[in-house]
This record gives structure tokens, sequence and C-alpha cells, in this order.
């Protein structure tokens, strides 16, 4: 069988796991989403500002993927919201039966809204649907404005793009109007907010997405 | 065939043409160089600065590689030296056999030292030998300090850690000694050098780490 042969068999295999996971998530009126974005976009960061400002008792869970390491898990548990690290081993994305094991000793009728953060790559996890309901891409202003013609599939398959670290753009050479033209070169429709979890501007844009979702 | 059994034979092959590569480099005294990194760490915009700082006349080439766009082979191009863009329209990484592709009309008996760009990922292009001299793995202040234990395939294989941005260390929450630290426990015999590409700060180092290596 030559590689590609067995790339799309396990791409199709996945895709068989994710449409369950994606009914199942239905089912429960389960909001799942899917961050993904290069090493050191700030996933981890926005997301322990996102939990933090949630009121105690709101039913959201997380599952982090790393390659090494539930550093980030332990940062984003003392929130106390279940959260759970997915430590892939080698593989530079999570994959379907991943969340689908994660998922076995939880139970999502428990469940509002599920946050999934990728694997730090800006490649791999494109092509694994997770059964999540939107893909987010976040993007640096400590990285280039080119990126989403560099790397066009994550910013073509994403339904909203987040523009971090905003509070950090007075000393990066990032062009915040070429960035926003480039990804929708790539994806017209694209949604686009800008956040810096630092000083907090922007979050309440970001939850207010989140919520619009939630209550659809 | 299984994925890991396809996976074994796509890399032996690939390890067979980067051990002719690296041959062919020794026998012409071509120092070869493999830069690697998140996307946005700074690998282009280092490569400018290195590249305006040698003398006209300097035998030096680039080979730079994106998934898509020859964006930075055109920032690098306007330097004089010859600069090669490979597109690898999905791939995660250079391999060994677009290397050789792209030597094919450039004679090595005319070059002192090459150097790679490789596709911004931290993991991919780990485990794809390109024949050459050393590894270079590329963090920016802008990502996380832990970056080293997420991924430790690439910080173990890497002869030299460059931590770039340092210019930006004042307005993130990076911690320039925990990053060394979570290297050398990774890595122990990792050489280190901290550079700033925006105001030039510690590119002396990093031109002197090349240079020695040259006349080795």
């Amino acid at each position: 069988m030559s590689r590609v042969t067995v790339e799309k068999k396990v791409l199709s295999e996945n895709d068989r796991i994710a449409a369950d996971l994606r009914e199942r998530y239905r089912q429960n009126g389960v909001l799942v989403v899917n961050l993904i974005s290069s090493p050191g976009s700030g996933k981890t960061t926005l997301l322990e500002r996102t939990l933090e400002s949630f009121a105690p008792g709101t039913k959201v869970a997380v599952l982090t993927g790393d390659i090494q390491t539930d550093n980030d898990a332990r940062r984003l548990a003392r929130f106390g919201f279940p959260v759970k690290q997915i430590t892939t081993g080698g593989a530079c994305h999570l994959d379907a039966r991943m969340i689908e094991k994660s998922l076995e000793d939880w139970d999502l009728a428990n469940l509002d809204m599920l946050i999934i953060e990728n694997v730090g790559n800006l490649v791999c996890p494109t092509s694994y649907d997770l059964g999540e309901e939107a893909k987010i891409v976040l993007l640096s202003v400590t990285e280039g404005d080119d990126k989403p013609l560099k790397y066009p599939g994550i910013f073509h398959r994403a339904e909203l793009m987040l523009l971090t670290k905003m509070d950090l753009l007075p000393y990066v050479p990032f062009d915040a109007a070429a960035a926003r033209e480039n990804a929708r070169k790539v994806h017209p429709a694209m949604e686009i907010l800008e956040v810096s979890s630092t000083t907090g501007a922007g979050l309440d844009k970001w939850l207010g997405w989140l919520a619009t979702r939630r209550s659809r």
C-alpha cells in the first residue's frame, strides 16, 4: 500500500469516528470548538482568561493536547472545571479516537461546552476532524502577517481567526490590516477578532462569540 | 503495509539520500545548517540580517521551505546570494529528495555554506535528515519557555538553540533562565545563544558560531 493510500485510510477511519462524535455532541447539546495555532501563539493563556471569566457551575470542559508534558492541563485545572491532558507521544495533532477515548468517563449530558486545545502546529491538525462545530485559528502578532498565505489549509477551514497578543503590536513589525486581508484572500467569509490575554482587550468579543454559538 | 511500516520505509529512503548529500557536502567543503522552528519564530528575519552581514562574494546560498508562497525567497534574494524556494505543497517539512533536486543546477564546488530554512514546524522536520552538519532550533521569547519540554524531539537533536526576539523580553512573561534550563534537561550539551534581529544584539555571536563551524 502506498503512503498516500495509508494516509487516506487513516483519515477515512478518523472521519467515521468524528461523525459519531458530532452526533453525540448534537444529541447532548454540547458546543465543541477546536483551537489550532503554532506553538506559542497563546492558546493556553487565552483559555486561562476564558475559564476564569466563567461563573462557577458553568458546564464547560477542556481537552488539551501536547506531544509531551501535562503542563497545560495543570495550568488550566486550577479554574475548577474538568480538564484532561492528551499526550500524543509524538503525533503532531489530535485525532478523533483520542477524543473519543478521553470522553469515556465524562458524561456529555452534563456539558454545555467542550473546548479542545490542539497540539501546537499549523499543519498536522488541519485534516483531522474531531467532530467539532468550529475550528478556530490563532495567529499572534509576533508571527508574520503572511501566515494565512503560507498555511492556507487551516486558514481556509477555520471559521474564526483570533489575532492574539495585540498588546505587543507597538513592538513588532506586524501589519494587522495585511493579516486580515491575507486571511480573507484564503477564506473570504472568515470572522476575525483581535484579543490580548494580557490586557484583556477584545476578550468580551471572544466570549460573546462563544456565547452566541452556544445559544444557537 | 501498516502506516508505521510505510513511515519507516519513507524515512529509510530519506536517510539513504541524506547520506549521499552529506558525502557531497563533505567532498566540496560546504557547511550545511538546517534552521527549524515554529512558524513566526523569526527564521527569515534572522537570515536577512545574516545575509546582509556577509561580504559580497561570500560563497553562501539559501534554500527556504514553505508549504505555499515564495515570499521568503523574495525577501532573501535581494542580498544578491543564490536563493531558491522549495514549496512543499502540503508537506510540513523538507526532505532529502527536495534538497537533492534543488541542488541539481547549483555547483557545490562554488559554495562554502548552504543555509536551509525548513518549513515552520516544531515536529515534522525533526525526523528528516537533510545531510546537514547541524540542526539549529529557534525559540522566540514570545513563545512559551516550556517549549523544549513539549517538543523534546527537535530540542534533543539540535546542536544550537537560538533564543530570538530578545528585544521583546521586557513585554512578555518569558523566563529565559527557565527556557535554558528546560532545553538542557532535554539536551545537556545544547549550545544556546540569545539574539535580536531588530536591535542586532547577539548577532555577532551567531555569525561567530557560523564562522567557527565553517573553518572546522
